[in-house]
């Protein structure tokens, strides 16, 4: 069989992730690879660390980019972080909450849930509750942005109920980083992992994570050694260590870090709270024009993310047909309800570069032209919230 | 701090890898980024697909790129046949043997080795004679082109004393893989791992694997589950399975995929026997040209890797300087020695795009004016090793 070059059609991506990436990113990850060794990607990977630092609101050392997708990132925290035995105190409000639970169990530790349903926000009395009926657990897992349900927890709230029961906390950030408020320091975050194909606007295939001093430390207090070789931060510090002691690990990623420093140079110079209130906006103006629809959010108003809109189908409406029209003649990609929510709820995501008024109104006009009624002009709706906060 | 755009010096890559990378896949890698469940997306993943059976030569269905760099798909292959208590015969001969080591420990198996000098193929008399020791022994692992010396070992060889003795195998293809002959059917390989940043001439970042039925099947009769969420086949593969039922498990590195499909579109344009005797060609030439400097090689004829010439460092050349000199004044990178052979030895790549004429008369020129004396032209012995193959 013989194949030819593949060329996709170009999309407008709208579901959960990846997201549109910038085209000065696309531009960035074709520049002509060279050596991961070589004293000028060295240099770089110094800046990619630094504006990492800056993007999660941290100073620690050691914040660097995993050479592997979200799930590795969610992976390189357990396996580094529990040991056999450990009691890990998981809260579990969707798909990666439970995603958590088999890591710890897979690393050997025992977890303890703490279980809020689908759409809502992890409960901070509950894990208090949980915590002081288990003091023998060391570690809180939860995440801070639920991308299967569109629901955001308060990651500052649960983090200091952690630390007041001397828990190391670990925080899944992979739909929030960019695109919502995150301060890893502030708020004592000890451990945190996040994706570079949703609010950075970046390509698939990188997980940017971050470790506090008193992560760090249990690392190197561990008595057995870490079960994965390739996710082992013991070997990956020797790598992505200061110029000079630099140890040979892996080859990393050269392209895809070209591509991830563009995409962190994109939020220092947008500035990271322009950013989290650009989200904010064109989710509102997305909401104003859902209305008319008849179109409800499936996350409480408190506990909504901008940048992923989980929202009912409405009765009547074939999921797959629409999101299928949607795609073949408008190529815009909305997402599909994940477990519980397949067939019930569509994810339209507005991430990093995405999140732009334009997609916002072609989103709202694509809907009506597949079908969706409404009652008075969902584009009205939605721009009436842009004119507002001009 | 305010960084700016990172624009890297063009290089000619010809140390271990990564390799220059084709313009043509540069190019590919930039293309729109689409949803890794769009069904164009999972067309292009099932020619992914295909075209790596061309290149390991097999029919397993069970053969994908592992979403992470080839010491990730090394990992893939140990945490998914290895259970706690397993007896793994490592045959040790550099590096990346020394890490398969590490891997089956990891895994909790119990390493049984095969040791031979750095800069020799494994020993096939030696491994017979381990496994007849070790009847206990259910895997056997080893690497086929070890990039840490240039070594070539013997796989077919090795895989049917292994079959001989009912273990499975564990092959490291990732500097062979394009590059030297190959055939996993035919020589009988359960489990091989490769990378793309060697001789297929693609970015760094995913690990090609391939699992015959009796891997598949040893994995289907785990007896516990395997210790990586993230390289678990059994989630793997509703993946990377067919169309119809594939499931979500994490978001494919969308860009890097289209660039892996544009590399083994090239390899198949050019054919896999043509690519293994372009890799020769240039090695006989480059190796013709450093014989008037009194270069010599550190592994003998017979097993010496086309991809991936070890040689000695002349006396009283300085290691350090002449590479440094090589990237500052020609823009070309040569390898550094690993480990025991660090300040002794350079590692000069001839992979994939990297293996053409073009480079090995400027890698033999460059030598020459940074200092390396030679009797007779350099250029002209290999200029004649060209003439003599028209």
């Amino acid at each position: 069989m013989t194949y030819s070059a593949f060329h996709p059609t170009p999309r407008t991506l709208m579901g959960p992730g990846p997201s549109d990436v910038h085209p000065r990113i696309l531009e960035a990850l074709s520049r002509p690879t060279i050596g991961h060794l070589d004293p000028q990607f060295v240099t770089m990977m110094e800046e990619v660390k630094a504006l990492l630092q800056y993007a999660f609101q941290t100073e620690n050392a050691l914040t660097l980019p995993v050479s592997a997708p979200g799930s590795a990132g969610m992976e390189t925290c357990f396996a580094n972080l529990v040991e056999p035995g450990d009691h890990v105190v998981v809260c579990r409000n969707g798909v990666f909450g439970g995603r958590m639970v088999e890591n710890v169990e897979r690393c050997g530790g025992i977890p303890i849930l703490v279980d809020d349903p689908w759409g809502q926000a992890v409960d901070p009395d509950k894990l208090a509750a949980t915590l002081s009926a288990h003091p023998e657990a060391s570690i809180v897992a939860f995440v801070h942005a639920e991308t299967s349900t569109g629901a955001r927890s308060d990651a500052q709230a649960l983090a200091r109920i952690a630390r007041a029961h001397d828990c190391l906390t670990i925080v899944d950030a992979v739909t929030s980083l960019g695109g919502s408020e995150l301060r890893v320091d502030d708020w004592g975050i000890d451990a945190i992992y996040s994706g570079t194909q949703k609010c950075l606007s970046c390509v698939p295939g990188l997980s940017p994570v971050s470790f506090g001093e008193r992560a760090v430390e249990r690392i190197k207090q561990r008595k057995t050694k870490v079960q994965s070789w390739f996710l082992d931060l013991n070997l990956v510090m020797g790598y992505w260590g200061s110029g000079a002691k630099r140890a040979y690990h892996h080859t990393a990623p050269v392209n895809s870090l070209y591509a991830l420093h563009e995409a962190l140079l994109l939020l220092q110079e947008e500035g990271l709270e322009t950013a989290w209130q650009r989200h904010t906006l064109n989710h509102q103006a997305l909401q104003a024009g859902l209305a008319p629809m008849g179109i409800e959010f499936v996350v409480d108003a408190d506990a909504r993310l901008p940048q992923l809109n989980s929202v009912w189908i409405p009765e009547g409406i074939d999921d797959a047909a629409v999101r299928t029209q949607l795609l073949s003649e408008f190529n815009l990609e909305i997402g599909a309800g994940l477990g519980d929510f397949a067939g019930r709820v569509w994810r339209i995501g507005l991430m990093g570069y995405a999140s732009q008024p334009k997609n916002v109104l072609a989103c709202l006009s694509a809907l009506q032209a597949v079908g969706l009624h409404a009652d008075t002009s969902p584009v009205a709706a939605a721009q009436a919230v842009y004119a507002s906060h001009r």
